[in-house]
């Protein structure tokens, strides 16, 4: 299907596109709703070309996904960065503290909008609501990367969406926690902080003058079934759910995260299943391994972390077989305070001056090093340990001494490293 | 389907897609083939992007698709448009003659690229070969949109592809001309021109980081029967195409486009079926509109052209079915030397003083005003009259006394005008 006499234009919708999006704003209590046939990428890229022009800044948190550094580099402008807490029994970072936003809004008064991911992939998320009231007080707009919250709000157990907290934006991967094929998102809107017109200029530059009709009505189809049939769905859901966690939390080589008043985290989605390892036996990487020789397959794995994600698509007889592999493995437990040891270095306030701009870091010639050739020289990719997931450095900022050795140290253990070319980081890339 | 073990990643290809992008290479004739899932949009902004920074010189061709003006704005680059013939028996642009490429790289040695569209929508070409060695002789690359040409090089009555001619690399609109899923689309490489480092980079940054398995399982279809199945099925189309103009020519109101020593074409796609309507009782737009409402879908239609384009899925009853339709008519056939005057008008070489780089008028406030306020402000618009389908005035651009003559001749005949937000030109959009 194409663009013919009836089936209208998502560039220009009037027609049965219009009708779809403002059924999905209806859904999803937005004031409108923008359909994206590129994946929540797009709607990450479009939103901060908009708010930011050339030389603006953005307060960003810094373990966004790769599109919204991306969108940084495309609008040229100036990244703010806000580093997150880290969850110190698991290990992985969570989200941005509101004070941590606050300083930075009373250093920066001229920032054009905060952009944070909410909730993260692991399903941390913040108390939104209040954020947004924080953010709002300066008169700028709070726009989230929801990508893995678009059931968000459709269901009591699950947090409330960015939408209900008052956000101004929200982009959600309507393909990961809903029902929509792959790369088939969704963007939220309200209020006035936005220049709209300015947001459809570049969501029509950015994407395909050919939008696929598939991925469209796979969009419409996953909201009809997420305001029409999921609830459902999940009430049977979600009380396996707890009793999976029931059963398996008696295992001591396991831990189910906890919500509890001392975390770091507001809300947890609990559609996901984030295993964590109390054992140097089996490796989450291992686990995951075999996870997949029997039909389970995780959302990712790293040493110690295994993450699945439930759906409405999950059947009892799932979560039995999940149980049963983790029962069936007794590894020895052990003490990880080495780990969180680690991971309390790399979420220490570690933030090297951007020595060149990003967007200019992309654009000079770069050759490959060894790393330990590395110091005082400014990197041109991505260092990303997993975990904990946020950037040791990013294009652009000035490798020293200290960080050497923080990467040194990870690549010791068995830290795998994402954004580089090498993912065993025994060389970096580096401007010439 | 998303990544997991063993479906490969469209971002960093070792196993399946590498193997489908590699058998596509070998069967268009490429060192290198990447599937796009954001269409031929994303090929051409990720290819500008690549081979041009800030500042760079890039050749043009005026009326290339937008996405390749967008590609433009977001490297920042400044284009050196090259105006495209006009063929006179149709009042339709077609492409660039080799001289004016030629005269350009003279002028501006310090370009970095040549971009050119072949075929044009209506299935005009140019001799590619011969312009690849003249572009080569300035040692730059030569990058071909030929999103409707997907076919090409796969008949022996089809023209040479762009890959086929020497081109560094071509973007093709695998789900236009060929079978592949709306949006699915393929970038061909040879040569060491480009940068394949900095392209591939571009391309992850553009496309979703969760690319569609459908619309790339599609292109690998696409692939296996361009190469297996569709020439047998056009050795059947072909001479059906032949009969129906030979049995429609004979309408006097009607003329298919003839290949001469003459025109300015030096290719003609014969998939193409392009009427030129020489009449003033009917227009192309009621034509089309007659057309579906007996099924037949054209592409596109303007005052005097309709243009359909058939496929290897096209059947002798479809044909039947239109050459009945236009013969079932018989409106008065008219003179139109007037029409021809103002295309020729339009195809002169009219063009502006960039008062603005494109780049920074995309990005300033604008407001909109009566067309007839607008000489001396600088649009913030494209404009861009059908026919022929070549920007009158693209952003940046100065309207002066005569573009706004030219202007309101064509808006007082049936011209429509498209880049604009209003289709009818009572109102332009211009910087503040």
């Amino acid at each position: 299907m194409t663009e013919i006499s009836g089936t209208d234009d998502l560039h220009q919708p009037q027609g049965v596109i219009a009708e779809a999006q403002s059924l999905a704003a209806e859904a999803f209590g937005a004031e409108e709703s923008k359909f994206l046939i590129g994946g929540s990428t797009v709607g990450n890229l479009a939103l901060i070309m908009t708010v930011c022009r050339p030389g603006d800044k953005i307060l960003v948190q810094r373990n966004c996904h790769k599109s919204v550094y991306h969108g940084i580099i495309m609008a040229r402008a100036e990244p703010i960065f806000l580093v997150p807490a880290v969850d110190l029994a698991t290990g992985v970072a969570a989200g941005v503290r509101r004070e941590d936003v606050e300083r930075a809004l009373q250093t920066h008064p001229d920032a054009k909008a905060v952009f944070l991911t909410n909730p993260t992939y692991y399903g941390m998320g913040i108390d939104l609501a209040k954020m947004a009231a924080t953010v709002h007080r300066h008169d700028i707009p709070l726009l989230i990367d929801e990508a893995h919250g678009a059931h968000f709000g459709f269901h009591p157990a699950f947090p409330r969406s960015a939408m209900q907290s008052g956000a101004d934006a929200a982009v959600q991967s309507t393909h990961k926690m809903a029902s929509a094929m792959t790369m088939s998102s969704m963007l939220h809107l309200q209020g006035g902080r936005i220049d709209r017109e300015r947001l459809y200029r570049h969501l029509a530059m950015l994407q395909s003058s050919s939008p696929s009709y598939i991925l469209m009505a796979s969009l419409d189809l996953a909201r009809r079934h997420l305001a029409l049939e999921a609830c459902e769905e999940w009430e049977r859901l979600l009380p396996l759910l707890d009793k999976l966690r029931e059963r398996t939390g008696k295992l001591e080589w396991l831990e189910w995260p906890q919500l509890s008043a001392n975390c770091v985290y507001a809300t947890f989605d609990p559609l996901k299943l984030f295993l964590h390892l109390r054992t140097g036996q089996t490796s989450g990487f291992a686990l995951q391994e075999l996870m997949e020789r029997h039909g389970i397959f995780p959302e990712l794995a790293d040493d110690s972390h295994v993450l699945l994600a439930a759906s409405a698509g999950t059947t009892h007889k799932d979560l039995e077989a999940l149980a049963r592999l983790l029962e069936s493995l007794s590894p020895q437990v052990e003490a990880e305070a080495e780990r969180i040891l680690l991971h309390g270095v790399v979420s220490s306030h570690y933030l090297r001056k951007q020595a060149v701009p990003m967007h200019e870091a992309v654009d000079r010639p770069r050759e490959t090093i060894p790393l330990e050739q590395a110091t005082g020289r400014i990197v041109a990719e991505m260092v990303i340990p997993y975990p904990p997931g946020i950037p040791v450095l990013v294009p652009g900022e000035r490798m020293d001494e200290e960080g050497l050795e923080m990467l040194a140290e990870l690549r010791r253990g068995r830290t795998r490293f994402h954004g580089v070319q090498d993912d065993r980081l025994h060389t970096i890339q580096v401007l010439r």
